[in-house]
């Protein structure tokens, strides 16, 4: 029943409002929980420091042994399976005008960071990451209390680029923290509901090849090719399932808040969107004749 | 008005029930908050993971960088001014009794850890430590957010022990964090309020030789010779000011949950207590005379 040749996705964006983007690649995820544990409660730490481990020391050391100093992830097998982008698309993603000043201010951040050897958007797009989302454990309120804690926990999601497998990523970060559980703490860890196969579809695909050529006549210009660093479950299950790929053909842009609040959609881009639907489906008809 | 020769605390503890002992010092402390500051606001970890320094990434290096792999403090300058424990004072600390897999049971821990070359007691009485004692940053609750936070935070304090000045040991992990600080964040560091400074009276300082023979007289055992791994901040406020020394004379014992719910207070330590603070004046005054 769900048999097809393409399928055509309105979740993602354009480059801006008079620029317009094919979509190539889509990071994939996986995610996971490490919980520490010393003692069986919380302990005076003037009775006890310096005599029992500190769970909050053994995460902070767990945490930082999966970065090294250079960037990159220092989980043993982490960037087993991923693709390097071609020549011909490392050159596409030059091409994309960058102004590093502007990304720096519109984040408000005073330096970026990340892999040696990879430009922004190569970091962004084609290189996977592991990242702390969320670290508590001890006393978090106004002034001190001298607890020597007895859980500290993190939550963790890496995003995963063609062709990694969330499984496999999980696996090989759990026989990391394992092997680097520091003297006196017990740690436990394991993966959270959220996974994605990262996604790629290729920038000659007939379905982009079509996009291409409508997004041409609306905007008059042709498309960047770029990937998201985001992620869109269902293209990896589509591709599964029924063997098509999916193209991303969408008309959000990059300051419509997007999952945020106050999150808006120009009048303008859905006009646009609405001819460039048109366009499309005329196009692809075509072809299919 | 407070001239005096001696002051006497019933803040602290003996040993056990049947077991006295004498304090001969007390940690100090001092405190601090690290804020380690990202962009702006919380980013979307797909779009902008890869490309900026994580605060949690950071403060988890920092915290990290304060311990050596061997348990010490990795501060420049920490340990400058503690005094080691003499020979005499290692001799007796070695002669209390002292069974490693009760130490264990009691607190629920799977194994010790600490500063080389010394033993539980030492550890806990004659060496300062550096403890977080609270971190947070990012997403706490149930389940996954895929959030690149913007800020992450610690608190610590420092326990001490004689010769450390509390603001001196600031100073110095303000200056190793700054020192520390990861690329790409901005981090803030300031003392809180909790300062106290070490505190040591001799074991044969006239007071605590007053004490020793009445717990012998009330106990008919010789006291070990103790310190606190805590902190009673106004023994060193005493010392100071009034240039004198604070025998402790206390019969607190280690299960009565202080400072903790159900706190409780032997009937039996109470006796022995009022007959013991008896003799000891008794015997302070036979002393002055």
């Amino acid at each position: 029943m769900l048999r097809c040749d393409l399928v055509v996705s309105a979740d993602g964006g354009q480059w801006g409002e008079e620029q317009p983007s094919l979509m190539t690649g889509l990071r994939g995820i996986c995610s996971l929980q490490i919980d520490v544990a010393g003692a069986a409660g919380d302990l005076h730490s003037g009775t006890y420091g310096g005599t029992i481990a500190n769970p909050i020391h053994a995460l902070a050391r767990i945490i930082d042994s999966m970065h090294d100093a250079g960037g990159r992830v220092a989980v043993d097998g982490f960037y087993d399976g991923v693709r390097a982008p071609s020549q011909a698309e490392r050159a596409r993603i030059s091409e994309i005008p960058y102004d590093e000043s502007e990304y720096k201010r519109q984040i408000g951040v005073p330096e970026l960071t990340g892999e040696e050897g990879y430009s922004t958007y190569e970091r962004a797009w084609t290189r996977p990451t592991l990242e702390v989302n969320g670290i508590w454990g001890g006393f978090q309120e106004e002034g001190i209390k001298t607890v020597l804690p007895n859980r500290a926990h993190a939550k963790i999601t890496c995003r995963l680029v063609p062709d990694q497998v969330p499984e496999e990523v999980v696996a090989r970060v759990v026989r990391h923290v394992k092997t680097h559980v520091p003297r006196g703490v017990t740690v436990s860890i394991r993966p959270l509901d959220s996974r994605a196969d990262p996604y790629s579809i290729p920038g000659d695909h007939p379905g982009n090849l079509a996009a291409g050529k409508v997004l041409q006549a609306v905007y008059g210009k042709s498309p960047y090719h770029v990937r998201m660093g985001g992620t869109i479950p269902v293209c990896g299950i589509f591709l599964k399932h029924l063997a098509v790929h999916t193209v991303i053909f969408a008309f959000g842009l990059k300051d419509e808040n997007i999952h945020a609040p106050d999150e808006f959609f120009r009048l303008s881009s859905f006009e646009r969107g609405k001819r460039a639907y048109g366009l499309l489906l005329k196009t692809l008809v075509v072809q299919q004749k």
